[in-house]
């Protein structure tokens, strides 16, 4: 399959033994729909048509968390919950687009449980195809746009694939990489952010509050969901998050909390991520003002320069985990 | 989470060692928006406003599959291939919405490898939000259009959720069922088709041709892959399809080639059921005259009454699953 860009890697993974997997969907409502014309379609070519009545009951809202435990599980540590970012889905923890065991792997190879989830709108949590009730539309991520927004290389060099000279992220797998992208309203935030709440609870009451590991837009409803219920989660580790803490930060914090703010490479690229590096120092001093142990993990000075803003995919994915992991370890280790 | 209808049963899932598990992207293809205006958009409302530039490459209608493959394997028999209906996502093989293991956790305790997919369109795969270059609009089913054709319960009995006698599904948990619904396209047969069959070339290149088990709408894409390349598949079981092979069927199967239809209770209850269970009888009969070893597996004949649409999630969900493997020990035993 040499010639198809989304076949990917040697697919050589670690053995692992589990002692359990599964899924469970958390958080949504139901919603009725009534008043709306019925319609006649076929659902597949090979059926008669049939009346397709879009009035009645449905789930919407709802998220999708699939969970791997390991059958030892490193003493002292919590679960670790796992939220995507923007335009993504659970499934860009599992596999790097070259091939290489993703962050669930190394979680689980690191002997903690690992619950994945898809965000609300997002991948196997389906999306709300009723008549419109989140503002806006569907928004899908160009390769173009991923390509400087991810910092990978400057603008326009997309085409030619000239990545910033040290960059670590697999370049030459990037149009595997785009085949990850789903769509993404951009008006859902309060809705996510219940459904993340929803997720916590779960996970909460089946195995322990987790560490939520939250990446770019998965701050949004990851700092929301923190103000809201600390004691729902374990800890945070926000991943160049591109949603912030409220200021003032409207709760305290345990003063063994730990919110671990972790960036990459080239910060200094354009006004927006010089903007959002400014966040994310703010965001660590308004934590550690509520009494977190809050600190910014910069991974070019703990060792990996040219780490990027998927630095689960980039080709020092592993040691980056390893620095967060050291970072916890005085907490949960 | 007693109050929540998505919070499901009791996690507890059996041990299992895996030799490897991981996802990947198969099929699809690249395309080039052009011409379209910029719009203003923020990814969250902690961002600036930024420019929102549709216009670019996308990659769409690609397959999502992810693979368990156990660290021992039962000799003789390939990997098993999951392919979903219409409306739904790889989850559905997972977990039963009461909570116990699906075929997913019965396949790899049976020794089988199982690759899980979600079609082109549907959960992780991601849909096309790009000016639509899909006949029709998304449609979400209802929980009553469900509740009567999965022959739950007769028309008009969904509100009570008064399930026909003797019914197997959990009819406790329709609603966190309902969780798992997602949205789904109806003109869409052939591009899940060639993602079907890159995902079939795929597991074959990294493992072996599988065994496809489809369920319902995926019948659809599951003969026409069948027809397009008998050599990239080890088998079929088709539950309860309903989309059917090409009459006549154009192509020869070999003569060990399993090809099992399994359907199960009250397929007499209205018309359209009527309709299917003749094509079901037609299809065993098409792929026997092409060489097949083709035949129906009834379950209520088979010691299983009140089988439903979803017999994987039925209480006679893990006997349903022995029944399918006893008619195909003949063949890979």
């Amino acid at each position: 399959m040499a010639d198809d860009p989304t076949a990917g890697g040697d697919g050589a993974m670690p053995p692992l033994a589990l002692g359990g997997f599964g899924s469970f969907y958390a958080g949504g409502r139901q919603i009725a729909v009534a008043g709306r014309p019925v319609t006649e379609i076929r659902f597949t070519a090979d059926t008669p048509p049939v009346p397709f009545d879009p009035n009645g009951t449905y789930r919407v809202e709802q998220a999708y968390v699939q969970y791997f435990v390991p059958a030892t599980r490193r003493p002292g540590w919590p679960p670790v919950l796992l939220l995507h970012g923007g335009g993504m889905t659970g499934a860009m923890w599992e596999t790097t687009p070259d091939g290489r065991p993703g962050w669930l792997h190394g979680l689980l190879a690191r002997g903690l449980a690992v619950y994945a989830m898809d965000q609300a709108e997002r991948g196997r949590a389906g999306f709300n195809a009723t008549p419109e009730p989140w503002p806006g539309h569907p928004l899908t991520r160009t390769g173009e746009e991923a390509w400087t927004l991810f910092r990978f290389g400057p603008a326009g060099s997309f085409a030619d694939r000239a990545a910033f000279p040290g960059c670590r992220f697999p370049v030459a797998a990037f149009d595997r990489f785009m085949a990850q992208f789903v769509p993404r309203w951009t008006g859902t935030a309060a809705m996510q952010t219940a459904a993340l709440r929803a997720v916590l609870a779960e996970v909460g009451q089946r195995d322990a509050p987790p560490l939520l590991i939250c990446h770019s837009q998965g701050g949004e409803a990851a700092f929301a969901a923190l103000a809201a219920a600390p004691s729902a989660l374990a800890g945070l580790v926000a991943l160049e998050p591109s949603g912030f803490p409220a200021d003032p930060f409207p709760v305290a914090l345990p003063r063994d909390f730990p919110a671990l703010i972790v960036s990459g490479d080239r910060l200094d690229m354009d006004d927006l991520w010089r903007a959002l590096d400014g966040r994310m120092d703010s965001a660590a001093v308004l934590l550690a003002a509520s009494g977190a142990q809050a600190e910014r993990l910069k991974l070019p000075r703990a060792g990996l320069p040219g780490a990027t803003h998927m630095m689960m995919m980039d080709a020092c994915s592993d040691a980056a985990l390893d620095r967060v992991m050291d970072r916890l370890g005085g907490v949960f280790g």
